[in-house]
């Protein structure tokens, strides 16, 4: 079973990172990153690269495709070759999958349409406007879509994505091995549940700036 | 301030990009991935590499480092540059950090040394044979070291730190804006909580079996 991660200029490393090695242990699975072009991509902050092993052309048919957000997904937003690769290895997947504002790349590339998804709590708005039933909870699985809330919601997607794969004793296995027994020392990580002054000054935030890029190459 | 996240051979992504995306949005930090010499530097598993932006000798006063972890953390323990530049700048840092077996290498530069400590749940009684009073807890604090449990834990530390280093509102921010409101589809993600079996049959892998690193360089 191959699984494809996508890496674009600007996107989030923990959206990526975080599906990437919940989803590794799987006996019998090459997890590849792949870009445009192979070699170091960028994050949004400019602050960290990572490698793309394989380009865009090389993997024509992974069974499951994870697509990370960003802090400002409008480059891979309409035509081109992100969203024609999308479109095109769509049509064999098992399971096509995003995180954060990954679920724009894939609602722009017109493969949620008229589908339960969901993203990042500040892109709800924006992700309903591609036709999607847009849902604020924190994973969503729609026939073989299935999308993510924001950056750390990529964990409990992928934990799921195990169990529907493998069973939910190597979900278990997986979970024991990453630890994944989550103590936040603070009760704010939804809107719903953060002080209301936060989410309103998020909420009047430009993202876009907050992750000013501070370029190294 | 600076922020320092050490990449070596055969580290575990996750353990470095948690605290990484965690910490990044702090106001006024720089955050920079250094390794003994800069560019790609491989995972435990070879299917992925980040890039340093810095070598160790570029980097010789972090205000935090943070070490991850590694199925296999053998070729950083005892002597040699690694080690070498975490003793050199210990002396000058506000928080020395680890993620994972990261506190094995910690301990092995002679940093823990009566000091409480976490590690990854396989790895406590190596962490106690450096001298260190282990303890299963997820964050542990002690002075100015912090250490996480396995893997995931990381997030939980970095967000901990972060409400040490700039408040509790900005620390619920970061939270908020990582979406950090886990909701793991199951609860075996601690040796306490995972059915008894498979925590034997962790207890007897070969966890650096069970990375078998693929090389693609």
């Amino acid at each position: 079973m191959q699984i494809a991660v996508l890496l674009y200029p600007g996107f989030t490393a923990l959206d990526a990172i975080g599906p990437f090695d919940t989803l590794s242990p799987l006996p019998g699975t090459e997890v590849v990153l792949v870009a445009e072009r192979p070699g170091p991509v960028r994050n949004e902050s400019g602050n960290l690269a990572l490698v793309a092993d394989a380009s865009l052309a090389e993997v024509t048919s992974p069974d499951v495709v994870v697509v990370p957000g960003s802090a400002d997904p409008s480059g891979q937003l309409g035509p081109g070759p992100v969203t024609e690769w999308l479109q095109q290895v769509d049509r064999t997947t098992t399971w096509t999958t995003s995180v954060c504002s990954g679920s724009l790349i894939l609602a722009s590339a017109g493969l949620l349409t008229g589908r339960r998804a969901t993203s990042h709590w500040l892109m709800l708005e924006q992700l309903a406007a591609y036709g999607v039933e847009a849902t604020g909870e924190r994973v969503v699985f729609d026939g073989k879509y299935v999308t993510a809330a924001g950056v750390s919601s990529g964990i409990d997607m992928a934990l799921a994505l195990v169990g529907r794969i493998a069973g939910d004793r190597a979900a278990q296995s997986v979970q024991l091995l990453i630890e994944y027994d989550p103590q936040p020392p603070y009760d704010a990580g939804s809107p719903e549940k953060a002080p209301a002054d936060l989410v309103a000054e998020w909420r009047n935030a430009d993202l876009a700036q907050l992750v000013k890029p501070q370029p190294i190459d």
